[in-house]
């Protein structure tokens, strides 16, 4: 379990944490590579959130995903990249978690993952939690806990 | 300034934030984006260092950066991979601190960077240091500050 008063301040700026769909760069299941390629080289990150026609969640894609696609064992065939489908490729097991999400899930989850993908219950998309809002946390924890609180080593860990 | 206790947590795993050069994957200047895109591909990492003839850190290297560089307004012509040189598109401006470092600086620097580089005071490239070690630390804090430490608000923020 999550420090009672640690917890508060990680949680000080819990509206931030969700980068809501709307600002999230994604792609539809049914785009070919060759969008996808574009896409992610605009926006200029590495992995974006996969969509069905509904806006519900159904995977990743990234560019290592895109290129591997193409990649036989030293060639790279580009022509292919207009003939795959996003589905075909795209991450499924990925990060997942129900709003409202759970920060001490989101903490555990974001050590392996850079970001976490957020759904309703539907799986309708809600947004993602990235590890650098979590990490500003941690700053402020550091520079700021005990400024704040008086902090004893309980007798058992002296 | 940190806090000496939350500090002291926070560096209890201080030997295993820096991945140490060996275990990172690495490119050199004078490589083509041909070769650069195969070593991103079969690594699965979106962005490596790229380091001169003498084993110094000279920039970055990324998946975003490669494609970009072979794409006009709506084409990417990948017959130019093999024509381009590694330094002629690499990041230069990014996130790089001398060993030893210094933990308050790195966890400003993970904020807005996935990995920050550390190099000797020649330049020589010694590894990295990812966000990913960092948030373990924070779910050691989170999970056990409170349970080693009293905690109390100070008069004047409660």
């Amino acid at each position: 379990m999550i420090g009672k008063e640690i917890g508060k301040m990680l949680l000080e700026n819990k509206e931030k944490f969700l980068i809501p769909a709307e600002q999230v760069a994604h792609i539809q299941m049914t785009n070919r590579l060759d969008h996808a390629l574009l896409v992610l080289t605009k926006i200029g990150y590495t992995v974006i959130p996969v969509l069905d026609s509904t806006y519900k969640i159904r995977g990743l894609i990234s560019m290592s995903l895109v290129i591997d696609a193409i990649t036989s064992i030293e060639d790279v065939d580009f022509n292919k990249l207009g003939d795959i489908r996003v589905e075909d490729v795209m991450q499924t097991d990925f990060a997942l978690i129900e709003n409202p999400y759970d920060l001490e899930e989101v903490l555990h989850l974001l050590v392996r993952n850079s970001f976490v993908c957020v759904a309703a219950s539907d799986g309708s998309f809600t947004g993602i939690v990235t590890r650098s809002e979590i990490l500003k946390a941690t700053n402020r924890i550091a520079h700021e806990f005990e400024n704040k609180y008086d902090v004893k080593r309980k007798k058992e860990y002296v």
